[in-house]
C-alpha cells in the first residue's frame, strides 16, 4: 500500500480544506455557521462522499460515481453541503484517474458522458434538496427536481449528461465549467500552486478573488441578479481594502447570501492543486 | 452500496469532529492553531488515516491496521496530529467490526493481540515523531523511538501489543485505556449520546469535563506533573465558572500546553457514539 494520498483522498481533502478557509463571506467556514447548516455537517458530508469518489477512480461512470457521492454526502442533517462541489470535482477525479488532469482531459470526460450518466445525475437530486430555478416553459419534464422521475424524458430525448449541462450553462456556473473545459477551475488551481502560506488561507483568498471576478450563479438563484452583482462588487471592495472581510462575512450570513458556486470552484481548484503536488 | 456511514467512515468522522470542537484549551481546534501545527494538518491527517481504518474493518490485525493508518495520517507537514487518537480508535473499530463494540468486546481485541501487532505498533513510530518519556534503565531496547529496530527485542521477549500497553499503562493514558477495557472512553461516549445540541459543542464540553477529571498524561510527558495538575485544576475552574475557557485556551496555546491524551479519548468517545447512532 502506498502511503501517498490517493486521488479519491485528495478529492475528499479538497472538500475539507474548502470549508476550512476563513473568512469566506456568506458561506459556512471554520468560524461561521448557520443554526441548521453547521461546520460539522460539512465534515460529515466530506466523509460520506468518499466512497463515491473512490468509485470515480475505479472506472465507474461519472454520473453513477457522482450519484453515489451525493448519496453518501447527504447522510447528515444539514442538507445540501457539497452537491455542487462534487459535481465539479467528480469529472476532474475521472480525468485524473485517466492520467489527463488537464482541460482537454476534462473535456474528454464530459464528451464521453452518456444518457445513463444524465439519469444518474438526476437521481442524485432524490437524495437532497438543491436550490434551483424553475425550468423554462415546456422544460418541466427535465426539471432536475423531478429526480429519478425524469428518466423517461431523458431517454426519450437521448440526452447525455453533457447535453444536460449545455442546457443550463448560461444560468449555472458549475454547468458552465462542464461545458468550457473547467477553465476557471484550472486557472484558480494555478493560482493556488503559485501562492504561499497555509492552504486554508490561500483557499479563502482565492474565494474572494473569484467572487470579485464573476457573478455567483447560486446567489442569482437564491436571491436575484441585483444581489449577485452587489456581492461581486463588495468582494472587489474587500480586495481594494475598502471593506472588512469579517464584517462582510457577518452581513452576508445575516442576509443568508451564500455564494456557493464560487466555493465549489475553490474546491475543484484545491483538488487539482493537491493532485499537482500542493503540500498541506 | 449502503448509503449509511460505514464503521471506517465513522472513525474518520470522529477524528474530524474532535478537532472541530471549540474551545478546547491547549489543543488545535477550529479557532486556534500553531504556526507549525495547523487545523489543515488535522484535516489531511484524518483523510490519510482512512485506508488504515478500512483495513481494521476488513480483518487486518489491529497492529498492522494502526501502522497503516499512522502512515497515511503522517502524509502532511504538521507532524503528529492523530497518533494517539488512532491508537485508541483502531481497537474499537476492530471490536465494532466483530459486532461487539463494548468494554468486553474491546478487551477481547486487546487480549488477542500478538507479537506481530507489537512489532507493527513500534513500526508506526517510524512514520512520525511522537513525544514520549525516556524508558526506565534497562528498557532502552524497547524504547518506542526505536521504531522497527525494536523488532528483535520484542520477539526475544515474546511481547504482544497487550504486553506493551501493560508496561506503560501507569504513565500513558491511552495505554491505560487499552488495559482497562477503555472505561473512560465508553463512559464519555455515554455522556455524548445523552447530551443535546451541535456535536462539536458536545465534544468540546466533554473535553473540558475529562480534562477536569484526570491528569492528562501527555502534558506530564511534554511538561511535568505539576503542570498537568494545574491544567486539571484550571479546567475544573472553567466548569465552576471561575475561569473563561477562551482565555484559558489562549494561555495554554501561548505556553504550548497540549492535553492530547484527553483529546484522543474524546475522539474515541465520538467514534463509539457515532456507531451507536449519534446524529450529525
Amino acid at each position: 500500500m502506498d502511503d501517498e494520498r490517493s486521488t479519491a483522498a485528495n478529492a475528499q481533502l479538497a472538500l475539507l480544506l474548502e470549508v476550512s478557509g476563513t473568512p469566506k463571506p456568506g458561506n459556512v467556514d471554520r468560524e461561521r455557521e448557520y443554526d441548521d447548516l453547521r461546520f460539522e455537517h460539512f465534515m460529515a458530508g466530506a466523509v460520506g462522499a468518499r466512497d463515491g469518489l473512490e468509485l470515480a477512480t475505479e472506472g465507474t461512470p461519472v454520473g453513477r460515481a457522482f450519484e453515489r457521492a451525493v448519496a453518501g454526502m447527504s447522510q447528515q442533517r444539514g442538507g445540501n453541503t457539497q452537491f455542487g462541489a462534487l459535481l465539479l470535482v467528480t469529472p476532474l477525479v475521472a480525468a485524473a484517474t485517466q492520467g489527463h488532469l488537464s482541460r482537454q482531459g476534462a473535456r474528454n470526460v464530459v464528451a464521453n458522458t452518456t444518457v445513463d450518466d444524465a439519469v444518474n445525475f438526476y437521481r442524485a437530486f432524490d437524495h437532497v434538496d438543491v436550490a434551483v430555478d424553475d425550468p423554462p416553459t415546456g422544460m418541466e419534464p427535465l426539471d432536475v427536481r423531478q429526480g429519478s422521475d425524469a428518466e423517461p424524458a431523458l431517454r426519450d430525448r437521448d440526452m447525455t449528461l453533457e447535453d444536460v449541462m449545455e442546457a443550463s450553462a448560461t444560468e449555472d456556473g458549475i454547468a458552465a465549467e462542464w461545458t468550457d473545459g473547467f477553465g476557471r477551475t484550472f486557472e484558480a488551481a494555478h493560482g493556488l500552486t503559485q501562492s504561499n502560506g497555509p492552504v486554508t488561507n490561500r483557499a479563502s483568498a482565492l474565494f474572494l478573488a473569484l467572487l470579485a471576478s464573476e457573478v455567483d450563479t447560486f446567489v442569482v438563484t437564491q436571491h436575484d441578479a441585483e444581489t449577485a452583482l452587489e456581492v461581486r462588487d463588495r468582494a472587489q471592495a474587500v480586495l481594494d481594502g475598502d471593506e472588512d472581510p469579517y464584517e462582510l462575512a457577518a452581513e452576508f450570513i445575516e442576509r443568508d447570501i451564500n455564494p456557493g458556486t464560487t466555493a465549489d470552484i475553490v474546491a475543484g481548484a484545491l483538488f487539482i492543486a493537491l493532485e499537482r503536488g500542493l503540500s498541506v
